[in-house]
């Protein structure tokens, strides 16, 4: 019940949050300026100019992005739910479970974000909490959700948030019992190409909820899965790959990547602790090694990329096919290349799939999809923002290409879900569009036809 | 334009938001007290006490989310979007389009919430955005999203929230064009126990989106299309019954409902005064009368339900065929029977289908659906919170279902989505047990699985 006392409160928060008149400039917070030096000692890590347009809010971005992202070291559960505790008769004494006497009442696909402790991305949760009410009283839904958010605004494990977040209702609440179910995912990447969504769902229960086997439990299922929610059960423990970063060899050997570059460690521990928590606490010690493995993925690479080999080869053969490839009407499509970027503007992920169309001689090889792929992969490993990506490609590919090419890249952003605006759902596409494409509208839109739809929101084809 | 220039603005509000520590008492607002004043007139009107317990908070709770709901009032778009503006080059000159010349930059389903000036009931949004830039400079994707945002926390009618963002884009972004699409859906009661989603599709463009057959329209849909968007496309003009209040028998006679109850026209109207808006304002005269029509369909009752006669016939029924219900081993369910309540909490409306099991003698009859139904919109239309609901159902029926009953109640709550914690895809299930429910976990589960699962998030079955 740590969790309860820790920390300040503020429970003014969303009211102000609601009035929308606040003059406070929140650049006068020390954590704040703290946090922003330690980006910029990172970004000039991945070989960037701190100093140019893109990036030069960056530092502030990122510094008030990861205050918010863990306020609930500020925030005190019993505000949030004392005013919202509601007397509620139940039935006749004896007779049944309702209301305010044993009911049961469950709030289903609460969206949060979460940060994860050991590598500091960000994780989704779909929060699921269960309460039977006891001493006649229930309380407001929207704080079930409420409470969750103060922990999971934290730097966070799977199993620890469920667990704070169930104590915190059972020690606010006083219900006869509460259940707490999240369905987790964090991004992993396997390899420059592979991106998945690592899932895991744990629970955690408090009083009738204490026993798993307890029928009680099986109420609770079969409610979630009314509401349409996966039907998943809890994992007998967390998975040990939760956080890929936990398992790879730099795991292993955390202080390799320190060592060389202390400077950045260092950077890193003084934001854990500008966000308040102890940076020697046992799972936070590798994660400044973690982070910068993860970040250093996106270095600016110090050469530019030049396709002119390939260009010749492919001229050449579309040439000894007798074909100019303006004359080409047959048009080529590689579809669903995924990338993985991060975005300079936050310094957070943003994945999804790169859409390629050119013209192409019958009979002629296509331009090989590893060719597009380590293009794409070029581009994308670096601080980027869609539109300079999308434009990126297309410049270096269109040469091998013939000159008359569509690209389309298809996006879900991190810093678009997580943080301030928190679009779930939402999604991006950008386009670049050369030569024909660009005059002929029926050969766009033949291009764009062929793009299978994104049937699942979440992971990005 | 002038959208643009209205109001006050506050672009540190979201960066206190994200910071968390304030200190305003936003009780001090004059415009909340005003608020205030009037909600309590209005519970008055309905014929509750000001003073219980459920009740006491409510008028600060619904001032504040009014306040909230419309604090787009008070934000100007040129403070979001200015420090969002980036450089960012385009192809080569004459070559194609991209980046931060020309390329087409899409964002896809944002959900927002708006408020119905016709009725002020909230509105569900999903927003579409393209534009194309120009003058090599792109704007941060979020910005997209909080710049429609500022328009939806208005007083709106779909297409000029449409109109509205568009141009407020277009003269922040200055790009080539912008067009904006919103798929947009409106509570509708249509009898008290028949709801609905009314949908409309609109969209507003400028630029090269000015033309609406323009084929970067064309571009734009298959866009969406991709990311799995609803393909309806944008009707050529705003439904006629977009709102249902608009096209009742009230509003022919506005004054009606008005010139009944004066004091609570007066308090309407002092509501949307000190929202910042102007009650003359053309559409906005009906609404205090549209407004009172809805609220006082939760009237409530005068008198208690009483199931005596209903009783004696069930029992009767059960006797002639010689058995006693409690020797009864067959559940007879009676699924996805609709209802329509309003949270006491907030003043808005919570929605869903109401699953009543209990056990029936083989060759007996079961009870009807129209008793069943009946009990629910007697409970249902009033101030209501669900675990109240869900006890109050299962009380009454009991009597006349031989005692062994199980009431699920399955919800969404406006609340939950259109304001504060802004949860879309939550939804919440409460339980009643009494008798044989209660003690045998396997009828529980037996009756539980004969309810089928919600598919789609938006309507409740």
């Amino acid at each position: 019940m740590g969790a309860l006392d820790e920390g300040h409160c503020d429970s003014e928060l969303e009211n102000a949050i609601k009035l929308g008149f606040i003059q406070l400039d929140v650049e006068e917070e020390p954590q704040i300026a703290e946090i922003e030096d330690a980006v910029k000692i990172l970004l000039q890590e991945l070989g960037e100019d701190i100093n140019r347009e893109g990036l030069r809010k960056t530092p502030l971005r990122v510094a008030k992005a990861f205050r918010e992202g863990t306020r609930g070291y500020r925030q005190k559960v019993k505000d949030i739910v004392q005013g919202a505790l509601f007397p509620e008769h139940g039935l006749h004494n004896g007779v049944g479970h309702a209301g305010g006497a044993g009911g049961l009442v469950v709030v289903r696909d609460l969206d949060l974000f979460s940060y994860c402790e050991s590598c500091l991305l960000p994780f989704q949760v779909k929060c699921h909490v269960g309460y039977v009410s006891s001493g006649q009283r229930v309380v407001g839904l929207s704080k079930l959700s409420r409470v969750a958010d103060v922990f999971a605004k934290r730097l966070q494990d799977p199993q620890r948030l469920a667990d704070e977040v169930c104590s915190a209702l059972d020690h606010t609440i006083k219900p006869a019992g509460v259940a707490v179910i999240l369905h987790c995912q964090h991004l992993l990447v396997l390899d420059p190409s592979i991106l998945r969504w690592n899932k895991t769902v744990v629970s955690s229960g408090s009083g009738v909820f204490g026993n798993e086997e307890a029928d009680i439990w099986n109420d609770l299922f079969t409610l979630l899965q009314l509401g349409g929610s996966s039907m998943d059960k809890p994992a007998k423990k967390s998975s040990d790959h939760w956080c890929l970063s936990l398992a790879s060899a730099t795991n292993r050997m955390p202080s390799n990547l320190a060592n060389a570059n202390p400077a950045a460690a260092n950077a890193v521990v003084s934001i854990i602790r500008a966000l308040g928590e102890d940076p020697s606490r046992k799972e936070l010690i590798g994660t400044p090694t973690r982070f910068l493995k993860w970040i250093t993925r996106f270095k600016t690479p110090s050469l530019d990329m030049s396709l002119n080999g390939f260009v010749c080869t492919q001229l050449e053969r579309i040439k000894s096919n007798g074909e100019e490839a303006r004359s080409v009407n047959k048009i080529h499509s590689e579809l669903n290349l995924p990338f993985l970027s991060q975005c300079e503007h936050h310094l957070l992920p943003f994945h999804g799939v790169v859409h390629v169309g050119y013209f192409c001689a019958e009979g002629v090889t296509p331009v090989g999809v590893q060719l597009l792929q380590s293009v794409i992969n070029f581009f994308g490993f670096r601080l980027q923002v869609q539109e300079r990506l999308t434009r990126q490609i297309a410049e270096t590919v269109a040469p091998c290409l013939g000159g008359d090419v569509v690209v389309v890249v298809e996006a879900k952003h991190t810093c678009m879900m997580s943080r301030g605006i928190e679009k779930l759902g939402s999604s991006t596409a950008t386009m670049a569009v050369l030569g024909r494409f660009l005059t002929e509208a029926g050969a766009r839109s033949s291009f764009l036809q062929t793009i299978p739809s994104a049937d699942t929101s979440n992971s990005y084809r």
